[in-house]
C-alpha cells in the first residue's frame, strides 16, 4: 500500500512523543553495588543517615590547642604549651585539652575535648631548653613534654566539624541522578553499598531489508552489511539502555508481524530500522499497527535526514520506525529515541546542559529549505576561534558520521548558509550518557 | 622520618610525568567484538578492504534513466519511457536501460546498467492511456509498460556512487580514536568484526591510613570509610583502565611495602592514597623507593587541593602517591593520572577538546595564593548566561564534589578573585572519556 507523507515538524513531533510519556511503563527498580552503579540512574532519593565526617576532625599534622592560649603567639614570643598526649589515627581522644596544654593530633584524627583550633607542625617549635617550663613542685619535665606555637590561629582553624561535610537527613542524591565517581565516594562513605537504580530499559532492534545482510556474512551483488544493529545498540549503550539484538527480519508483511509482536512482547522499547516509509514493500506501520491498543501518532518529520521516522504507543511500550539509512538513523535516535529512554529512566540533567561549539562555516552551504537539516561537520580550530567544516554525503554514508565530531541543526525555511555564518554545534562527544 | 616540602608548580610537575612516559610500558593489543568495543581505543589503523556502498545504488524509490532522454520533461510535457523491468532489492540488475527506456528501482536497489539518473516516484505518472506507446508491429504495450516522467533530473541525481561513501584503501580510522557508535557501524559495515585495540590498563588501588575501614564494615570512634577505593575505581573506569582493589593497607612500612610491591607485580599502574605526605607515618614514598629501580620525579605539588602528591617509575610502571582527602585524590587523578592513563591507551583526540564553560562568579572568592588551587563550583544560568556559584569547602568534603558541576583553576600568584570574575569551568561530564 502506498501512502502519501503527512510530515509534522521537528518540535510537533517530539510534543507528540512527549504526549505519550505519561503512559509509556518505566522499567522497575534494582539494586546494584557501588563497582557496577556508575553511570546507573538513582531511582530512590539518598538521604544521610549519618553525618560527615562524623567527628570533630584536624585537618593537618599538628597540635590541638584552645586558640585563646595562643592569641598573642609570635615567633618571636611563642606561646608555651604543656604536651599532654596525643591521638592515634582512627582511635577516639583519650586525653582533653585544658588551659595551657596540647595534644599531638594527626591529620584526620579525632579533635580532643577542649580544643577548638589546630595548630600546624610548621608554625610550632620544640623549645630549645626544657627547665624552664615545669610547673611548681613537679619535676623539670623532658624536652618532649613541651611545644611552643609561633603563631596564632582562630577558632574552628585547621578543624573539620563532625557535620561539616554532611548533616544527618540531608537529602544529598535525588532520583534522576545518573551516578557519578563522587556521588559513589558519597554512598561509600554513608555505607550505602547498594543503590536502588532504575533497571536499564530493554530495547529490541530489528532491521528490515531484503539488502541487508549481517556484518559476519560474504556480499552477494546488490547486498550490504547491516549497520543499524550495531549503530543503534552502542547509542543504546550510551543512554544507559540495553539493546536486545533480533537480527534482520524479512522484507515481508507476514516476517515483520511476527518479529514485531515478539520484540514489543519482550522488550520495554522496539525500534525497526527500515520499513517506515510510504512504499508498497515498508510494513513498519502495519507491523505495530496490528499491536493491540497500537496508536501511531507520527508517521514522517519535517527533518532531513530522517523523513520516514515513525512513532507509535501500544500497550505501554513506544515503538519507532527509523529511517534505513545508517546516518538518518542515528539522527532519529538523536531527536527522539534518546529522551524517551532518558524519561524510562527518569534522568535528571542536575548539571548544566551542555553547550554546543559556537563555530563560523567554513563555506556556504544549500540546506533542505523546507525540512529542518542536520548536518555533520569537522570541528577545526583557527586564530579567530571555531570553524566548522560542513561535510556533504548522502545520509547512506557512514563516513560523514565517522569523519564528523557533531551536528549542527538549520532551521526550515533558510536555504542556505554563507561561508562564515554561525553555526551550534553539538559534539559527538556530547551524546555518550553526559 | 619528616621531610620538607619541595613543591613544584602542576606544569612542571606535568612535564616530569611526560618525561617518564616513553619509558612507561604500553598494555598490549586484543581483539574485541564489535557489541563490547564501544569507547575501547583503537590500536591499528582500519582501512577499507572494499568500497562501500560497493555498488551503484539508487537513493529513493523511483525509475533508473537515462538523463538525457528526460532533460526536456515537464508536467505538460513529459517524457514517455518504456518501462522495461524492476530491479528487486539485495538483487542485482537483470536489465540495462537503454534509450527511451526505464527500469523501476528501490532505494537501495542497484543502478542498472545504462541508467545514469533516478526519477522519483513523485515525479512520474502512469499515462492514462496505454495504445499511444506501442512500438510498430508490436501489440499494444499495457498500461504498465508506460512511465511519463514530469521533470528533467541531470546525471547523477538520486544516485549513490559505488565508493561514494568508501574509497578502497582508505584510512578510515586511525590508532587512538576511542571508538564511537557511528565508528562501530563503519566496521560492520566492512565485515571487520573484531577490531584491534588497546587491552585496559590494569590500575592497583590501595588505601592507606589507620582510620580509614571499607564501606561495609560499622564505624568505631574515630574512624571513616574509605572513599578513595570507590571514586577512583570509577574514575579509572571512565578513563578506560580496569580497576583491581587491594583495599585498606595498614600504616607501617612493612605492611605497605609488601603491599606496594605486590600491586606493582600486578597491575600496569598503582595508586596508593593516604601516605604520600611527609609525615613520620607516611610510607608511600618509601615503600615505593624500595621497589628495583624506583625514581620519584615528583613529591609535593603547589596546588590546592592535592599537594602531598608523589609520581614515580619503577621497572616501567608508574606509581603514585595520592592525598588521602576524597576530593584532593579525585583532582589529583584528573591532573595526572588521567593523561597518563591515556597514554597508556593511546589515547588521541581527534574531535576538538571539549571546551570549558565561561562563566562569571557569583561572589568573590579568595584563594590559595601560591598554589595553584582548584575550585568546585555550581554552574547555573541567569538571563546574561552562565554564573558559577563556588563552593567553600574543605578538601576532605566530598559533598562538595557531589554538588558540583565542575571544577575551575585559579593560577598560583592571584589572591582573590571578586564578584563577576570569568572563570572557565569544566564540567564533571566531560571526565567520562570524551
Amino acid at each position: 500500500m502506498r501512502r502519501t507523507w503527512e510530515l509534522v515538524s521537528v518540535e510537533e513531533a517530539r510534543r507528540r512523543l512527549e504526549a505519550l510519556f505519561p503512559e509509556a511503563a518505566r522499567p522497575g527498580e534494582e539494586q546494584v553495588p557501588l563497582d557496577e552503579a556508575l553511570g546507573r540512574v538513582l531511582s530512590r532519593v539518598v538521604e544521610a543517615r549519618r553525618a560527615l565526617p562524623g567527628f570533630d576532625r584536624s585537618t593537618v599534622d599538628g597540635y590541638a590547642v584552645r586558640s585563646a592560649d595562643v592569641a598573642a603567639a609570635t615567633p618571636e614570643n611563642p606561646a608555651r604549651l604543656r604536651r599532654v598526649g596525643g591521638v592515634a589515627m582512627g582511635e577516639p581522644a583519650r586525653v582533653a585539652v585544658g588551659p595551657g596544654q596540647a595534644v599531638e593530633v594527626p591529620t584526620g584524627g579525632v579533635l580532643p575535648p577542649g580544643a577548638d583550633a589546630v595548630v600546624m607542625y610548621e608554625e610550632t617549635r620544640r623549645p630549645e631548653i626544657s627547665e624552664g617550663g615545669g610547673a611548681p613542685g613537679q619535676d623539670p619535665a623532658p624536652r618532649e613534654t613541651w611545644v611552643e606555637v609561633l603563631e596564632a590561629v582562630p577558632a574552628g582553624a585547621n578543624r573539620m566539624g563532625a557535620q561539616e561535610d554532611v548533616r544527618p537527613g540531608e537529602r544529598l542524591l535525588l532520583p534522576g541522578r545518573r551516578l557519578r565517581p563522587q556521588d559513589l565516594g558519597l554512598l561509600a562513605a554513608l555505607g550505602e553499598l547498594e543503590p536502588w537504580v532504575r533497571r536499564r530499559p530493554t530495547v529490541a532492534l530489528l532491521s528490515t531489508g531484503d539488502e541487508l545482510v549481517p556484518p559476519a556474512a560474504e556480499l552477494g551483488p546488490g547486498q550490504v552489511r547491516d549497520m543499524n544493529g550495531t549503530t543503534l545498540a552502542a547509542l543504546c549503550r550510551q543512554a544507559g539502555a540495553k539493546p536486545v539484538a533480533m537480527g534482520i527480519v524479512p522484507d515481508t508483511r507476514e516476517a515483520l508481524d511476527a518479529a514485531v509482536a515478539q520484540a514489543w512482547r519482550s522488550a520495554d522499547l522496539v525500534l525497526i530500522s527500515g520499513g517506515s516509509s510510504v512504499g508498497e514493500r515498508d510494513h513498519a506501520r502495519e507491523a505495530v499497527e496490528a499491536l493491540p491498543g497500537a496508536r501511531v501518532v507520527v508517521h514522517g518529520v519535517a527533518v532531513r535526514p530522517g523523513k520516514p521516522t515513525l512513532v507509535a504507543l501500544a500497550g505501554g511500550k513506544l515503538l519507532y520506525g527509523l529511517p534505513g539509512h545508517p546516518v538518518s538513523a542515528m539522527v532519529i535516535f538523536h531527536l527522539f529515541v534518546r529522551p524517551a529512554l532518558e524519561h524510562l529512566l527518569g534522568v535528571q540533567h542536575f548539571g548544566p546542559g551542555l553547550p554546543p561549539v559556537r563555530a563560523r562555516l567554513t563555506r556556504s552551504i544549500r540546506t533542505a529549505g523546507r525540512r529542518e537539516d542536520y548536518w555533520r561537520a569537522q570541528l577545526l580550530q583557527d586564530e579567530r576561534g571555531w570553524v566548522a567544516e560542513p561535510i556533504v554525503s548522502k545520509s547512506g554514508a557512514i563516513s560523514s558520521m565517522v569523519k564528523g565530531d557533531g551536528l549542527f541543526r538549520v532551521p526550515a525555511g533558510v536555504g542556505e548558509l554563507p561561508e562564515g555564518a554561525w553555526v551550534e554545534v553539538e559534539p559527538f562527544a556530547f551524546w555518550a550518557g553526559a
